[in-house]
């Protein structure tokens, strides 16, 4: 085990061998009782439905697959624990399963970050059956998650247009890893950046945070600032910062039309303990009290003084309420104070909405408009509460050259047995067209000529495209026990995604009533699987 | 730093004072900034609403919170980290930010395995104001998802009657620590095992697993079967295990109305190389092809043949189809074949269905009736697809001895100010009765008196109740950096699960139209929190 193991190792965690399901385990030792150690299997691993009823997905969770398969091996601690756990099994198993690697694992795959659709293999696994069959449940963990976080990103994205995403969700994850997982796949989906400071630390990913309601409601009055003076940004003179926000807020009342009465002290306290930490980036919550009648005259107060002093704030943060509404009622302060004061930044302040949103919220937000600039996510997207898994299956379909499948009385079930390689079908316009799944013997589709690209299933369903552009789509990823092409880095992958989004059509990726992407299969491989089914499938006798 | 420091600090893994949004370093900071650093506080951990439309919830994750403050500490490279991102921060900050321990933080919770309800805090953090902010979202992250799950696995416990639970939801969990989580709450909420090997190995809970399609689909015909010896149980003589099973399979074929050439051959030799891999926990998937006219008869051919060398086969597993029909085909040639052979066992033999079910699915197949007696449940398990997050928060409810309440337009989400403790209240036959929250200065409820619980917020809604017994709630956990109370492993939560829950009456348990349990708060705090309420809200001026 050389050094670079040990580090892949550690940094998996609990990405280890025995993270499966012990299935994997009894199986492997049946394999190798019944001497079908060295059997060479085929392994796809696909989803049947796009989630979220769209009709894409984002596919994700590749280079944590590989990285596992560099660390792939059963400790002295894991042996000794399954010798209790499975106390009937002959000691040479053990011996064998000690030695065990994926050396002699092949791995094609899609690029992480590809657009995918439904049967397509996202990876093909090759190799000794007994431990492409061990990969079977850790592989699925790394990639179901991983896939439909980025897919839910990816859809807040396109709902969200050009406003910016901040995920939030830590405190609601599935488990602490849940919430990195979370933080780093949405960023991959498009999202600008995230609350999880572990997260940013571990992935480098864009941390941002402001404060909660509890910072506003430690305070109570202005006795409780210890401290009063800032400095200004252009001379270095000092300030009394308290007196000046105090002022300022004096002079909008009129504007907001309250009464002092109305307007929480303690608030004002904390905006401006808040400002005196961090002037360059103020931000804070306004709805602790009242938005109306206190947060937004408190924020304006405190973001005139620092501007006195020539710092520039960054906005508020909404949690609560009528958010449309809200956001209008907060621009239009932010507007008039602009002109009125002539200070050209102040009307395009951020507007930040956090509150419970989901992405049928920013479609219906953006019906009835409104003057949001950022959305701060947490439960719906760390948790996809709309469908918080994604079915993603890893069947045989070929074991020593005879093509294998599990027949279904459910046709959706069916597999597509054999080696199988994906394509993509481009049109002039650069348009994806059709993902076509071909025999790996077979000859691969070309530019220009045409192809009959066929429904798996429905005899009747077939098209001819002549393509202007075709991409293979899977990859050869890992050899030799060794990872074979360079792994894009996050900020890559983030770019495959918007790449491979951006040539869908727009039909497909909307969120009501989206057209389905075509998914086919070559003639060949069409006559190849019906021959198979039919010569599969048992004649019964009815009786 | 101390040994068992070090130890506590790698067992927590990811969870690490970084593991938090970043609004909670800002906030430490403008604390620090503005001399709060010595503010006393007290927060609340509470959820406002029961999961999954119920009326209960179970309490877990408190020994998480604890092991993560025994460790809690800001590493070298996270102050790095923290500098990097926030470069406007003063450096004498980090100095006071690496020196943080947990020392001066003092825990109050219930006990792991509680039942509880609404508004009662789960866990009472004190001390100084930047730590226990600090806690805020690690704790959150670690008590959400452990009681949502345990609440689940509750929830199919009462559902499931006598059957057996087993969780298999690695696969599709919310990453692999989701799937570890999953594994351990389950167990705690009632399940009987797992399939995930490293929960097992971890959490030393049972683990389950057979084989999957897969192993059924590697197998063509009994060439295949390279050892053919299995040595009875009984005498140890050598028996040719391949032809005693095909014989069994000749003599039941007319008990089975097939003909042999709807019964897979590759069914077969999977279903004995199985047997010969583990002849004393044979217990195989019977629908690879064709459950009725296959998958059993070969099932119980092998059976058969286990028994003529002593060996007790277990049963099948069922993943697809009409679970309650088929069990009962299944019920009724093991009752057939047990009276026609005279094996008692026969009839009894397991019969697990894991097909995508969820609490509904085992509800409708108790009204339908059916034979099922184990119970694999994945998907809607792990990810709590009904509801997948609890909504627990945390609140400051008093800081320097003041009460401090955020207030909202919407009463439920007002939170109760104030130092409180919280008492379950008993009647004669030993049923809960009431949680009455109380203020932690004032007279505890006690056995035989008179005591007036009222709505928190409802004026006319208030009860008499005259206690039998009286359960103090909530216990101090942590103080002077050391948690002070002997924990519970998890078979005493598990067991403290059992024991709470039966304590709450049916009705309020119930899947369909459950009965709100009762929390109350007592006279005196009812009081207090709406004097107080009075005081805070403001009084506009209609313009």
């Amino acid at each position: 085990m050389n050094t670079q193991n040990i580090i892949s190792r550690k940094q998996n965690g609990i990405v280890q061998p025995l993270l499966t399901d012990l299935y994997q385990i009894t199986m492997a030792y049946a394999y190798w009782k019944t001497g079908k150690v060295m059997d060479n299997s085929v392994f796809d691993l696909f989803f049947r439905k796009n989630p979220f009823q769209g009709e894409f997905t984002i596919f994700a969770g590749l280079e944590e697959c590989l990285k596992f398969l560099e660390a792939f091996h059963f400790s002295e601690s894991d042996i000794e624990y399954l010798k209790q756990t499975m106390p009937s099994v002959e000691d040479d198993f053990f011996v064998f399963l000690s030695n065990l690697s994926a050396r002699d694992v092949v791995i094609y795959a899609l690029d992480e970050g590809t657009v995918v659709f439904p049967r397509i293999p996202l990876i093909r696994i090759e190799g000794p059956l007994i431990v492409t069959q061990l990969l079977e449940t850790t592989f699925l963990t790394l990639v179901n998650y991983a896939s439909l976080m980025a897919t839910n990103a990816a859809r807040y994205r396109i709902a969200a247009g050009n406003s910016k995403l901040l995920e939030l969700g830590l405190r609601r994850a599935q488990g602490p890893d849940g919430g990195l997982s979370a933080s780093k796949y949405s960023y991959i989906g498009g999202f600008d950046g995230t609350s999880n400071v572990l997260a940013g630390k571990l992935y480098n990913i864009p941390v941002k945070g402001t404060h909660a309601h509890a910072y506003v409601t430690s305070f109570t009055n202005f006795s409780e600032l210890h401290t009063r003076i800032l400095h200004s940004k252009n001379d270095g003179k000092p300030y009394d910062f308290v007196q000046l926000a105090i002022k300022w807020r004096s002079e909008l009342g009129p504007l907001f039309k309250v009464v002092n009465a109305e307007v929480n002290d303690g608030e004002l306290a904390a905006f401006i303990s808040f400002a005196m930490a961090f002037p360059d980036q103020f931000m804070v919550l306004v709805d602790t009290y009242d938005i109306e009648r206190s947060g937004l005259l408190n924020f304006c107060a405190v973001t005139l003084a620092l501007n006195d002093l020539a710092f520039q704030a960054i906005g508020i943060r909404i949690d609560s309420g009528d958010i449309a509404y809200l956001s209008y009622v907060a621009r239009e302060y932010f507007s008039k104070i602009s002109t009125k004061y002539e200070i050209p930044w102040f009307k395009d302040l951020i507007i930040m909405a956090s509150n419970d949103i989901n992405e049928e919220t920013i479609l219906s937000l953006n019906d009835q408009g409104h003057k949001i600039n950022c959305f701060g996510i947490g439960t719906h997207l760390v948790t996809c509460q709309k469908q918080p898994s994604l079915g993603c299956v890893y069947k045989l379909v070929d074991l020593n050259n005879v093509p294998r499948m599990k027949l279904s009385q459910d046709v959706a079930k069916v597999s597509l047995p054999g080696r199988k390689d994906a394509y993509r079908l481009f049109s002039e316009r650069g348009d994806a067209l059709i993902d076509l799944l071909v025999q790996t013997d077979e000859e691969p589709p070309s530019v220009g000529s045409k192809i009959l690209c066929r429904h798996a299933f429905e005899e009747s369903k077939r098209a001819y495209v002549t393509p202007s552009k075709v991409e293979k789509l899977h990859k050869l990823y890992w050899k030799d026990g060794l990872i074979c092409r360079p792994l894009p880095n996050l900020e890559e992958i983030r770019d495959n995604v918007t790449r491979s989004l951006k040539s869908l059509r727009s039909d497909i990726k909307r969120n009501h009533n989206p057209t389905p992407y075509k998914v086919a299969v070559s003639d060949n491989l069409y006559s190849f699987l019906h021959n198979l089914w039919m010569e599969s499938a048992p004649i019964g006798e009815l009786t």
